[in-house]
């Protein structure tokens, strides 16, 4: 720490990312990452945009903007486009939460959002799942607070219903919801036809999971327009290019080639079924995930002692050290044949 | 503006980039972005990148961060990177620039200056340059405030040498001074080497000029690694992967190619010269610029008619509508041939 650092950040906890060891060769099922390569297209438009480097991004995102709003059903002015989901998480907490109102959220969901919280000095509720790790919207009715969760939830992988969400929303007219659709696509009901309905409503979707572009770094807000164009007055006063060609070309080109996507979510869709089964053969609980992760424990093994055996044998999964879910692994679904080394892994450690 | 937006945002003028018209195709020499195309290792590198984009970037940026310690002689810890210089500097303003201390920069310098300081709601002194658009140094002296300067400075061109620096360093101990070196690569003086003796400097620098890479978003702040480590904190409370894959492979191939840029370097300020003798002969008044553009004036037309003139005849320069500079014109320089396009577009507007 520098001695002109100020004070109100002296004590910030940063957030501590999945680890990214470089020690070895991992089968890597700890950071939610697809096991998929972007499609052809989005390697032709990365390879192609190269040349127009020297160039600034357009700010606007305009044709990537259009490009979402024509498969969204949706107009280009309902979309913000962030450098990742995290940017757009992190301008929603600075443009709409103040001090002056609190905040709400799952005492257990997206490490990042108390992180946000204690960034920009909000007072915050996390509110205490339910003990089958489920939220209970009613916990969530008339607050006098703004309100974020993810849906489906991290680490739990457990989801809200479109109604179970529209509860939240009707008993708070009065307070934003910001729900974190990051894990939609694999199973969850997407809350995005609401934003028609609610104007307290602002949906948060990123690429990196089921779009296989967690390393172009693209995310989007979605909501009515003048929530956006709030959100693009934080990005005109911080970052105006704040996405640049490469993320641009090939976001557009992802979602141009929608049905490959579509086919890569219900392959991991049923690969999520096989390690869910094939835990739950070993005496495993695991909990129902509509996410591309599962959530499980063994009675027969911390969560801790586990992770570490899986790591030993070249599998890296994510352990949380909460002590409420302490016992469990957070494991990102991943092709079949990471799948079946994982279950033989676990298999071994076990016996 | 939503109904949910934080009052103190409701007055807020954001940073307005230059202009991107899509109407036709412009000579654009109006926002300092290189003639040059990345260099071919960049090429290279942004399309064997392009198949890994599944997988995160790697939030601590190591590689990119090791090549450019060797290239300046520094350690890695001494290098925050960010998504744009932008962003280094908005990291800057809310790490080190708190209520409790003012800020004080040039009055006539990069727009984004004040921008910032009323999005953390600070108070700032926007110091007026001399009659000759120099910056004084002595007006910096035995400030108890944090400084930022951009050197050389925007949009004038004009540059200060590294001990009037070190004259506002000396006398700001217990100040932070922020140096932005956007346009340090075209004849000035960097101050980088004094990061060693001053823990009280923090050096921006950028990709988007000099190397070709304004579309690729990505800048870098340099210091003693408390400083550094502090921006870090920012980071990973707010974005921790915020340089995508792309983005840091452009960067690194770029590094390695130093000859390219110095090369492109030489010619763009050959060019320089080469506009400015132009247009003294037809009566401009041109700043000596050290930077990647001239700002430059007529007695005999205003700077918006002229620049609305050049905007018809398809050459786009940067106007801008404050009195003090409302007679100059920001001109980028080009290619040879782009600038012998603008000087015969002046003198064809001026006969």
């Amino acid at each position: 720490m520098s001695r002109f650092l100020r004070a109100p950040f002296d004590a910030m906890e940063p957030y501590v990312p999945g680890e990214q060891p470089r020690d070895k060769a991992y089968i890597k099922l700890n950071t939610n990452e697809s096991p998929f390569s972007p499609s052809p297209g989005v390697l032709r438009a990365v390879a192609q945009e190269a040349a127009s480097l020297k160039l600034y991004s357009d700010p606007e995102c305009t044709s990537l903007r259009q490009t979402a709003a024509e498969l969204f059903g949706i107009s280009p002015d309902n979309i913000f486009c962030g450098n990742g989901s995290d940017e757009v998480l992190n301008f929603a907490f600075m443009a709409f939460c103040g001090k002056d109102k609190g905040m709400a959220f799952p005492s257990i969901s997206y490490g990042f959002y108390p992180v946000f919280a204690n960034l920009y000095a909000l007072e915050y509720d996390a509110i205490p799942l339910k003990d089958d790790f489920t939220v209970d919207p009613a916990d969530y009715f008339h607050l006098d607070k703004n309100i974020v969760i993810a849906n489906p939830n991290a680490p739990t992988g457990l989801s809200l219903s479109v109604s179970q969400v529209r509860s939240i929303l009707d008993t708070n007219r009065d307070n934003l919801v910001i729900l974190d659709e990051a894990y939609v696509d694999f199973g969850g009901e997407s809350c995005l036809p609401l934003i028609r309905e609610y104007d307290n409503l602002l949906v948060v979707q990123t690429f990196s999971k089921s779009r296989s572009l967690a390393g172009a770094r693209l995310g989007f807000g979605l909501a009515q327009k003048e929530i956006i164009a709030d959100l693009n007055k934080i990005k005109y006063s911080t970052n105006p290019y704040n996405i640049n060609r490469e993320t641009l070309a090939a976001g557009e080109a992802a979602l141009r080639e929608q049905s490959y996507y579509d086919a890569n979510c219900k392959k991991i869709m049923e690969n999520r079924d096989f390690t869910a089964k094939a835990l739950e053969a070993l005496g495993f609980e695991v909990l129902p995930s509509k996410a591309n992760f599962l959530f499980a424990r063994t009675p027969k093994m911390g969560g801790e002692a586990l992770y570490l055996a899986l790591k030993d044998k070249g599998i890296l999964v994510r352990h949380f050290s909460r002590k409420e879910i302490a016992d469990f692994l957070r494991i990102t679904i991943g092709s079949m044949e990471q799948m079946q080394a994982l279950v033989s892994a676990v298999q071994e450690i076990l016996k």
